[in-house]
């Protein structure tokens, strides 16, 4: 196995503090590898950047359009959003009318990410509940489809017909048989491809037709990034950055994926340690690379050669990009 | 150089997920190596791990004595703490009988770590002070030293009185000239040292005699543990889990030491990417390799072969030690 590149480093004063790489693919419709970084056949689990994989049966089935979803709410299927006011209001009405309540959902209670929400929550002494989990509106696309299945509550499971058809989803998007999987944070199965996989499935949702569920979803994505993250975080900021042009979506343990229909193309990228600043560095600089973002736009520097700051706002360091991504 | 070593791997299902790696030295009294992974000449910056180091001056002053510090004033020197009650009440009645209040700080403010007070504040409606930022303790007893040398506020200049004491006794310590600092993210300059240095420095705290300043401060740390980091924290749960017999501190950017007094050895390690769970696996296994820690405690096994849980409570995961580190 080739060794992960280097993607980014940690300088304190004039000390390189800490250093992280990774793998890197850039994809083309036809699937083939256009550039990559460490090993493109590292054996990945994309976490929640498969989660437009996962959102494909609920458009392919039938279920949305028998639901009446619309944009808004494939935005929140493919969204790790931060609990804020707008994603939750959206997920509630949407439980609301699948007749469900918060008991229904399999994903956990989470705290919001987002400081209105939290605070509220706290001075109400109240505790987090599931519809404020990252992957609440994963999950009400979960439900949509086991209603629309006739499938039972369940939905997790992997053998249940929900997962199944997220792992036919993954297998023909990647193009692999999937070696197994991995239980997400939210309890979904999470299968596993290799990172040339991930970026094949993406350049096929660039690729693909206009209409199809793949389209749709990207489509959604970059209409409403705001749904897709939140204010303030990377997915939200760069989408909006490249002027809504490239679909882009974290994971867990240091994962990202765009989605750039423009040019056809699909990228995957893994931090090997797992660290979310190396993975947002990493398809920033990537991104830039490509011509997809200005290197000057403050979204780009918030995230390479974005100044490291203390608890007095002094700045401190640098997060700087490895030079080979550039 | 040599490349970083293995630290750690995090297993979600069957597979490897992430990858940590990273530099460690063990060191004798003498100041040679014992047994070293990685690169002991890499340069670092130990950060918090080197708060005991910074504590010297206060004792070898004469000020802790002439203020009437005592066990715990020093052990809340050499802390990152929680900002918890135990924590702030204390650094609060240091900085009273100093004349002094949360202006005198140069820390920065800091939400506590401490679930009590921090939804205390929130439900006050309340921002945090610099008395919770996590180095309080280090500032009162920087504040301390000032004013038994008569010295002026501004006592995280480089060129203060306080700070040029601090480096005297980094570079004594260490054995080394240090090639400069970074700011450390609460404002104090942070000098740098080869990882050996630093172990070298855990070593002669190990072996100084009875009385000496390095000696009252490890009996300090390990006669407090909870004024050293706080409930839940790895310095707290490991030094207690070694019987009070190791001084263990942590450091931001995944720094670790350990003072072993009994054996006259220190430990000083860098995780390459900066991650605190591999620096607290790292030290965690170390220990268990020479026998400070039983490989069963609960505190190993929370860092070492640790569950990774989600939201629901399943465990999907876990965190296992480097083979080459037990």
């Amino acid at each position: 196995m080739t060794s992960p590149a280097p993607f980014a480093e940690i300088w304190r004063g004039p000390f390189l503090e800490s250093v992280h790489s990774g793998h890197a693919v850039i994809c083309d419709g036809a699937g083939e590898i256009i550039e990559a970084w460490g090993d493109p056949t590292a054996t990945v689990l994309p976490r929640s950047s498969s989660k437009m994989i996962q959102a494909l049966p609920l458009i392919r089935s039938g279920a949305a359009k028998a639901h009446g979803l619309g944009t808004e709410h494939l935005a929140l299927a493919c969204a790790s959003h931060n609990g804020a006011a707008i994603h939750i209001d959206r997920v509630g009405v949407w439980m609301d009318q699948l007749g469900l309540n918060d008991d229904a959902f399999r994903c956990g209670p989470q705290q919001s990410r987002d400081k209105d929400i939290r605070e509220a929550q706290i001075r109400a002494h109240e505790t987090p509940c599931q519809i404020h989990n990252n992957c609440s509106g994963k999950h009400a696309g979960f439900l949509t489809l086991a209603q629309h299945l006739g499938a039972g509550p369940e939905y997790v499971d992997p053998d249940h017909p929900v997962q199944r058809a997220c792992l036919d989803a993954f297998e023909d998007l990647t193009g692999e048989t999937s070696p197994g999987y991995g239980i997400d944070g939210c309890s979904a199965p999470n299968p596993a491809a290799s990172l040339h996989g991930v970026a094949r499935a993406m350049a096929r949702f660039a690729t693909a037709p206009e209409g199809s569920a793949e389209a749709q979803l990207h489509e959604a994505m970059r209409l409403h990034p705001e749904l897709v993250a939140g204010e303030g975080r990377a997915c939200t900021e760069l989408m909006r950055a490249t002027g809504g042009k490239v679909a882009l979506k974290t994971g867990a343990e240091g994962f990202f994926i765009a989605i750039w229909p423009e040019r056809g193309i699909g990228i995957a990228l893994k931090a090997a340690c797992g660290t979310t600043r190396a993975a947002e560095a990493a398809i920033t600089a990537l991104l830039v690379r490509l011509g997809a973002l200005e290197a000057e736009h403050p979204a780009t520097l918030k995230r390479i050669n974005a100044p490291i700051t203390n608890w007095r706002g002094i700045q401190t360091g640098v997060l700087k990009p490895a030079a080979g991504l550039l």
